[in-house]
């Protein structure tokens, strides 16, 4: 090591440190331990643009333990990103852009939101998946216009966390050489020494899943420099390499403690560690000019690089026009002027059909014509339907296959898709039963969290779903979903409102979209497609308006319950009872309506309202008032055929008329 | 194998055909495969008595494959069980004693509901943890009281799901030896082979999580039972058996084909497989008489060790009365009668304290007095305050250590105390932060499901934990965990209400409770605490009324908000306004409650309602109704001090006496 080296690594430390203490919050440890190593990987080998953060050839670098956001920040400000001292110096407080946590939107150079542990990590084998794609899709010899490496550096509780396991033998199934993590291996958690909870051989692990794993000494930068070298030569495996570290390296009293993980190291052993570690700087925060170099070095080879990239794409326009131009598209994110034409159609006289059904037709009718599309299922494509025929599956014989088979790992999925939609404008999607969607909850939140772009599709969306029983039946599902900001849950009532769903999703672009569909098949509403899709995109409408009379009483329902509601509204018409049907596929679009729409849908004087969901009624009370009503599920399902539970439950237009019949009118 | 073997095994197929042909849906491929194994392990090993199927000293035997229920239900069947040939008959119809999966406390004998993939796994590592516990606290020498055994059949799907693999590394790093999976490889999953997605070297990565690995031919009867043999021998080492079997066994188009999975075989792929099988009985459901021998000699045996064990047990009670008395007392669940006068007690004059704190302090009051409280956490025992101090550790050095450090694994800690739960009356908890509640959510949804008395102690339960950010700041949750049906959500206000909280908790029965504390500290109530249990114990009541008028306006609130909304009522008092300040800890109790209390405390005749509560508003509408208001996140949180995002947030006394102004009084 150099006395450079080491001062630029006890830089790092003691920014770590004194941002720490000033905020009066944070994680030193991790940061001060893995310094040395993440110094050899940001200066030796990553390849970024920091004047252009987003440049597309750039290396991406995650940090999934991201407790060590410091970490990242002192690395994105020493290398020349748009961070300052200042905003160092405002670690954690309100409006700065150096957060708790690293958020990917809010901080230039910061490619993942990360934070919740496994997150990160699972996000990172997104983002080798999706490098991977796009280059077999779009590289030609003599043009490797896609070869970026993704990096990551992951803790001991990235790795303790389930859906880093699925992650890994994602990534060793798929063969992902061209991604490569650093674990940072300093033996403590909050609770104490690893020894008390994790006593598993990592690298024994990551080899039996397919891995290339290497053992370092994360102090030694020449061992961690030739780990990344042998890293990067392995193409055909994703590589660990095993850095064994020390939590706040360098402090007199907390290294290799427990105490040095989540709390300030205070200000007495601020100072001792600036001494044990020869910084001479009384002030804090103080970057000596010498500490840039190496990393505006590297930032100019970064730049460099782009300049070359950039000509090689240039060349490749010219040597291959069709594909630059499918290649430009893509990256911006365009959808052909013709793709609506290519919905497909359905008709009030076809037979019922389920939602999931119309969805996968849907998706084979667009498959060509929107090439980002690009996703796939754990383990249940032939249930939510949502296989691409004839595209192919991604595998490591084939990375340009369009369908992904996640195996029985949600988890692993949420994340993935996440980071294939960080890489670039993908159509992406992950499929899977609705009830399932529990297993992905922290994938879904972070990708609302960070707007991604990304689409769920659950399907068996209720005790719909029948003899599986309560364990496979979702109850609470919708509202669950419901209650996450960011993310636009859609339940469509028919083929129809499924089309309208694929319309409105494949357009949105500032977060998540779960389409919520039925097992069963349900009958196609007998209204214009263009009503029913402005309907769809405004989050509700009328599907049945009595002829009569004012309505007296508005029912309320989202997909397999909006036939039942219409069925209902008919009948209580023969009474003489004027009830209005209101589709509500999407909570949240309706909300985002001007309070005139929304009052000319759900006339404020109407009191009389009745709500039919097979879910809990949780939420339900925002459109039926305390005079209202609402037939839900208050408890589990049951193991029976879907029409049976149906009628168990009370989901029967009968108990819906006798239930409207009860209000007074 | 004998022809007598052969019999049993093809009995058991011939079963599962029929039932799932019946049923027109259903698994029948896992069931046709594993059938050997199972019948090796039914009739050779397992320690079961039919007649008794709630014995203590019994084996546990969990088929965490749950979709092969009826593997499970014609084992319990042939064994003599509560278990008809009519029950058989009627699978996946409602009201049946058959389900489509398994459900534990419908079906004697099924001692875990499973299905979900995984979560099984992790329950029977839950199991084994509570028999390694109590045999460390009750076994005597000569007197091995609690030594059964676990034995679990698992799938490819348990297998790849993140859960299972932070299960097999908690098992392995506690040493389970009496803990012996089967793993049914039979390498077929719904999209087709498992060599799609699952190409990792099972065996290799349980033996780098610690575990004695053997493989098998799941067809070769010796072979499985010589294993299971070294299973049992092999004590330091929980064991896993790789049986490679054969999906549909027996079927000459479907065997080893996805198609075998999850729909009935066919009525003339049926009668191909049964003469295939050299099955002669025409008649659906025959079960030759010799079938039964074999099973009623091993529930023979049973019933046997069952009178040994109750003998032991008698001596015991001679040998070691105070033991005894202290076994029979943790086995019927009771609390002692003066554990109530041990809860702590806090004045409204003390200092301000955060009710994760004052939990820690209930918690530490009781542990000796209530030695079934057996718990932990995810690595965040000293934030969430869980830890029983002088306890000791569960560790492979000391089972009969009271706090289990569960690793940076949340999903896994939930499947364990619910396995723990369903030992024996544990007062079993788990904790964490709030919003990593996400990551076991299938697990506290079965739990809730199976009505199992687990408590779940969730800190750090909004915006106000402060700097650690967006992505560790709890928004949906709430919400989340309130649409699950037969949770109970409590969020206390303050220490009385804590103290109030726990009582309710260690006195509830009939399902898991959800703990919900505050990072930050927060003022104590004055009011009694008597009245504070009492309007705990009921899910709401008031803690402020107008001294002057009747109440004019509701304001409600949960936890850290309640001494935010009594502030703003007196302030509005001074004003003039009368408003009355509802504490809503639980809404589950509250609703619980017959509607006059309800209308008592929320007269209906009020409908200026202002709810405060720093989540999401969704549900709240429940009780402020359309003409009410909420002031809650609509968004997701940001990095700073906890006190500034309040402020930034609008959860100020200010904000509230402003938003109550509004309302027309």
């Amino acid at each position: 090591m150099t006395s450079l080296d080491e001062l630029c690594i006890n830089t790092i430390r003691t920014l770590v440190m004194d941002a720490v203490q000033k905020a009066k919050s944070g994680h030193p440890g991790m940061p001060m331990g893995a310094a040395p190593m993440a110094y050899v990987l940001w200066t030796r080998h990553l390849r970024l643009n920091p004047r252009n953060p987003d440049w597309f050839g750039r290396d991406r670098f995650i940090l999934s333990a991201g407790h060590g956001s410091m970490l990242l920040y002192s690395l994105l400000h020493l290398s020349g990103f748009d961070l300052s001292l200042d905003d160092i110096k405002n670690f954690r407080q309100l409006g700065s852009k150096t957060p708790g946590h690293p958020e990917h939107g809010l901080t230039p150079g910061v490619e993942v939101s990360t934070g919740p542990l496994g997150q990160g990590f699972g996000n990172t084998v997104g983002i080798a998946i999706a490098q991977a794609h796009l280059a077999a899709r779009f590289n030609q010899p003599g043009f490797p216009i896609v070869d970026f490496r993704v990096y990551g550096i992951c803790s001991d509780g990235d790795l303790m966390e389930g859906v880093s396991s699925e992650a890994t033998s994602l990534a060793g199934h798929f063969k992902l050489g061209n991604l490569i993590f650093l674990y940072d291996d300093n033996a403590i958690t909050i609770e104490g020494s690893t020894s008390l909870t994790f006593s598993e051989d990592v690298g024994r692990r990551f080899d039996a899943l397919g891995w290339h794993v290497q053992r370092v000494d994360g102090n030694d930068l020449e061992a961690v420099d030739g780990a990344l070298k042998n890293a990067k030569e392995e193409k055909s495996k994703p590589s660990l390499i095993i850095a064994r570290t020390h939590i706040a390296c360098g402090s007199p009293n907390k290294q290799d403690t427990a105490a040095a993980h989540g709390a300030p190291l205070g200000e007495e052993e601020v100072a001792l560690t600036k001494r044990n570690l020869g910084w001479p700087y009384a002030e804090p925060f103080t970057v000596p000019a010498e500490a840039y170099a190496p990393f505006r070095e590297a930032a100019k080879r970064g730049a460099e690089s782009e300049s070359k990239w950039k000509d090689l794409l240039a060349r490749y326009e010219k040597e291959h026009p069709k594909l630059a131009a499918e290649w430009k598209a893509f990256m911006q994110g365009e959808l052909s002027e013709n793709w609506r034409s290519l919905l497909p159609k359905f008709l009030s006289s076809d037979k019922p059909i389920a939602t999931r059904t119309a969805s996968g037709n849907v998706l084979n009718a667009l498959a060509h014509e929107v090439p980002a599309l690009f996703g796939g299922s754990a383990d249940l494509a032939p249930s939510t339907m949502t296989y691409l025929d004839g595209f192919g599956d991604f595998s490591a014989d084939n990375y340009a296959g369009r369908n992904i088979h996640f195996g029985i790992r949600e988890h692993a999925m949420g994340t993935c898709i996440s980071g294939i939609a960080l890489t670039a404008p993908f159509q992406v999607f992950g499929s899977t039963f609705l009830i399932f969607s529990d297993y992905m909850r922290p994938a879904i939140r972070l990708a609302a969290m960070t707007k991604l772009k990304v689409i769920y599709v659950f399907s068996h969306d209720s005790i719909g779903l029948g003899e599986d029983g309560p364990s496979h039946q979702p109850v609470e599902h919708l509202a669950a979903l419901r209650a996450i900001p960011n993310l636009i849950v859609l339940r469509p009532a028919d083929a129809k409102e499924t089309v309208a769903a694929w319309e409105f999703t494949l357009e949105h672009k500032s977060g998540p979209v779960a389409l919520i569909l039925s097992r069963q098949a349900l009958p196609i509403l007998d209204i214009e497609q263009s009503v029913i899709s402005s309907g769809v995109r405004r989050g509700g409408y009328v599907v049945y308006e009595s002829k009569k009379n004012m309505p007296q009483l508005l029912l309320l329902a989202t997909g397999s319950e909006v036939h039942l509601i219409i069925a209902a509204a008919m009948e209580l018409e023969k009474e003489g009872i004027a009830a209005r049907a209101v589709s509500l596929p999407s909570w949240e679009l309706f909300q985002q309506q001007p309070r005139a729409y929304r009052d000319e849908i759900l006339p404020p004087s109407i009191t009389a309202r009745l709500a039919v969901e097979a879910a809990s009624p949780l939420g339900w009370e925002r459109f039926v008032g305390l005079q209202g009503a609402a037939i839900g599920m208050e408890t589990f399902g049951a193991s029976a055929p879907g029409g049976k539970l149906f009628e168990h439950f009370g989901f029967t237009v009968q108990n819906i008329v006798e239930k409207a019949r009860s209000f007074p009118l």
